[in-house]
């Protein structure tokens, strides 16, 4: 028995460890799991097998205070067990776990507004550890502020490496005990969790995903059911993990609506802190109207139907995949970089949030999108002045304002702030009428050169704007 | 009673007039016409009454011999003349008038493929003739086929300047006789037609539209029914004439649905060439598989959709309205000429047509797109470019083939061309294969810079092409 440290700031990690031996399987014939206590306040946590006859549970306390554990186990060693931490205030840069706020849009849980610009590296921790380390040194210089990544190694075009580590005991291909976890796997996908936590970045862990050449995509259910548990005991009490139930999850073909249906109960039930969970499509979409979903997470081009989804499914929007900067002969990855872009501020414009990846051929077919390392193209920097632009106005999310089918526009604090966003359209002067009383002052946005030229002078009822007749630009207006 | 020459070109257009008067009015208290016959074939011809007593009728003839016409009429003098002409073989250029081939094409009479490249000026007959001169010059150096322009003047933003002529007797505003047409205007109108006909360019001639401030687009149904009656006794002769029935039909609240099948009806009955005929839609579209619409006349920005469209109506498919090259605010037209250009590939790519327009802001309100003048854009000499690649291989047009979500590709000449398009996208390489036992010569084209590089050899099978990995690439691969 030991935890990892008596003081723990708010949204950190507590861990607590016992060991004991087992003449069984540990992973299938041991039960252990702690309840946290605050006060009269009482929370449940599963625990896991780490190998080496260690068990561990993990918590996330959300209050400061003496929290006091007591073990549960089916093993003596492993049950009754006590322990206690304080709990301290949050250290700085971390903002807690993010959440949903004003249906639409996302926040850290101390308040801070979240505006998801997320980034995709599907099979990064699953390369050489050199080049999971160069992954993080490239994300600590991105704006990306999240990253989604998938548990199980894939197998497609341009990552045909095996990784250096599975996640169950067995060999390669196929001849798998699916009963039995490997830790060291486990081990590395957390302790990159932990990096991407301390780099501000959300980890969205995609469960399952139809890349698969090892029989991961096709195990039995019962199979299915206990690495979720074993997923979600190990890695939900890091604050900055999302639940994505897969990548394209219509591409599955072995699953049906009823087992992704148990999939998200079994996450909803195990997670202590309910983690935003979402479920990324192929070709059909998810009905993202269902209770356990909390955000829509979606592969489209069609970003002008941002405001549309919105209505559809009264939840935040992210488009994940929306085809990526790149070069490669699939036509979701050969987008250029102002096109990416453009996307990026189109879903902006459309009060809702968009993901980037990258695909540029490689000769040694190092391409981000699934392996991380390097990035090499022009959306970055533009994404990092949207996440400045996004991060500079009125706290929380942008709704949709003054409709019209030739641009987007939208508002956030109350009419605080406008956003007009013509896309490739290239109009040299817009006209526009504000509400009465109110006076503004005008922004000239080049989203692609990165410039913001403010207008002179006040303006208020209506007036026309003169633009430099290009394409991406954005009007940015903000209220005296 | 004269004839205006005893020998006419196929397809040129024979004229013939007599000289009576008449007490009342001849517009309407008149008939004439006459029927012409070669051995036991009769076409009976509406003719009209072009003022100063003079009544004339106008005929196209499509086979070369020797005609004889007899007049009818109500007035003795217009009576049971006679006259005959002999037609004689078409001049060079002359290839006849326009129609459907193949179902989703067009050719000329003579079988000449006629690929629809075509660009607006809705008013540029309503203009000083000063400008319409000019806009006659840059059409003779632009790479156009196609003009769609309107009967009637126009009233819009940009275009507030009133017409030298009107097509009706009486005054503006609104103070019309309705049933008394103005000759010099449709003399006009006639003689820019045979201009464009001289210029090798189709007159798409829009007989209704919404855009109006004297009473035009919404006259009693008599007098709109004399109207077409009287435009096309005039003017269906000339070869190169097109008849849309309105511009944007759906914006003309005062019409219903069964106004335009009445439209289409007297047009359909009165035409003695059965010139093509559409109609134009703002919103809502006109349901084009309607047996006497003989293509649809589209306005969309879906170009993606036009197999699917082609698959709807089973007819040819010109989208005469994609959004113009421009920098006005309005969203209709403030494209880049890249986008354009990209718009016209697309859909020739779908194996449909495209139409041009230019709204670039100008200090006297000059808009090519309404009054014609001089084009200012970029768009042109790429349209030119693709004009030529049409012209350039096996005749007929193309058709849809290997379809893939990421790329457009048609084939024409059953297999001895086939075309991909990538668009906006920027593959580096494609993979393809094609029918067995055929080997082929390969092209990579780059629509905006229009440049065509041949890649060295035969290919056959299965195979990989080196792209320049940027936008605008297709990729033209001929059967040896």
């Amino acid at each position: 028995m030991d935890s990892s440290s008596d003081t723990i700031e708010r949204w950190g990690v507590f861990e607590y460890s016992a060991r004991a031996s087992c003449d069984g399987n540990p992973f299938t014939d041991v039960t252990f799991g702690a309840v946290f206590r605050l006060g009269h306040r009482r929370v449940r946590v599963d625990g896991f097998y780490d190998g080496d006859d260690t068990y561990r549970v993990r918590f996330m306390p959300d209050e400061e205070g003496e929290w006091e554990l007591e073990t549960f186990g089916s093993l003596e060693a492993l049950d009754g067990q006590r322990a206690s931490f304080r709990c301290v205030p949050p250290s700085e840069g971390n903002h807690g776990p993010v959440g949903v706020i004003d249906r639409f849009h996302f926040a850290y849980a101390d308040g801070t507004p979240y505006y998801q610009v997320g980034t995709t590296c599907y099979a990064w921790t699953h390369q050489e550890p050199g080049l999971q380390e160069k992954t993080l040194e490239t994300l600590a210089a991105a704006p990306f502020n999240k990253l989604r990544m998938c548990v199980f190694p894939k197998s497609y075009r341009y990552n045909r490496n095996e990784p250096p580590l599975y996640p169950f005991e067995g060999e390669p291909l196929e001849d798998w005990d699916f009963a039995r976890f490997n830790p060291a796997h486990f081990r590395n996908l957390e302790r990159r969790v932990e990096q991407l936590r301390d780099l501000g970045i959300e980890a969205d862990i995609i469960l399952f995903h139809p890349y698969d050449r090892w029989g991961f995509s096709d195990m039995p259910a019962e199979a299915d059911d206990r690495y979720l548990r074993y997923v979600v005991a190990r890695l939900a009490a890091y604050r900055n993990v999302w639940w994505s139930m897969a990548n394209e999850y219509d591409f599955m073909g072995t699953k049906c609506e009823a087992d992704w249906e148990r999939y998200f109960r079994i996450v909803q039930r195990r997670d202590p802190y309910q983690r935003l969970r979402s479920i990324h499509n192929g070709h059909r979409w998810y009905d993202h109207g269902k209770p356990w979903v909390t955000h829509a997470s979606v592969q489209s081009s069609d970003l002008h139907r941002m405001t549309q989804w919105r209505e559809t499914y009264g939840k935040p929007i992210v488009v994940d995949e929306c085809r990526y900067e790149g070069n490669i002969e699939e036509g979701w990855g050969n987008i250029t970089a102002e096109d990416l872009v453009h996307r990026f501020w189109q879903g902006t414009a459309g009060g809702g949030y968009v993901g980037h990846g990258e695909t540029y051929l490689h000769p040694d077919d190092l391409l981000w999108w699934s392996k991380g390392g390097e990035l090499r193209g022009e959306s970055p920097e533009r994404i990092a002045f949207l996440r400045r632009f996004l991060e500079d106005g009125p706290a929380g999310g942008f709704h949709p304002a003054m409709h019209r089918w030739d641009r987007h526009c939208v508002q956030r604090g109350d009419g605080a702030e406008y956003l007009i966003y013509f896309g490739w359209s290239q109009p040299a002067e817009h006209s526009i009428e504000m509400p009465a009383g109110e006076r503004y002052h005008v922004e000239v946005i080049d989203t692609w050169r990165m410039t913001t030229d403010a207008l002179v002078g006040e303006h208020s009822g209506a007036f026309t704007i003169p633009l430099p007749g290009r394409p991406h630009i954005a009007v940015r207006l903000r209220r005296i």
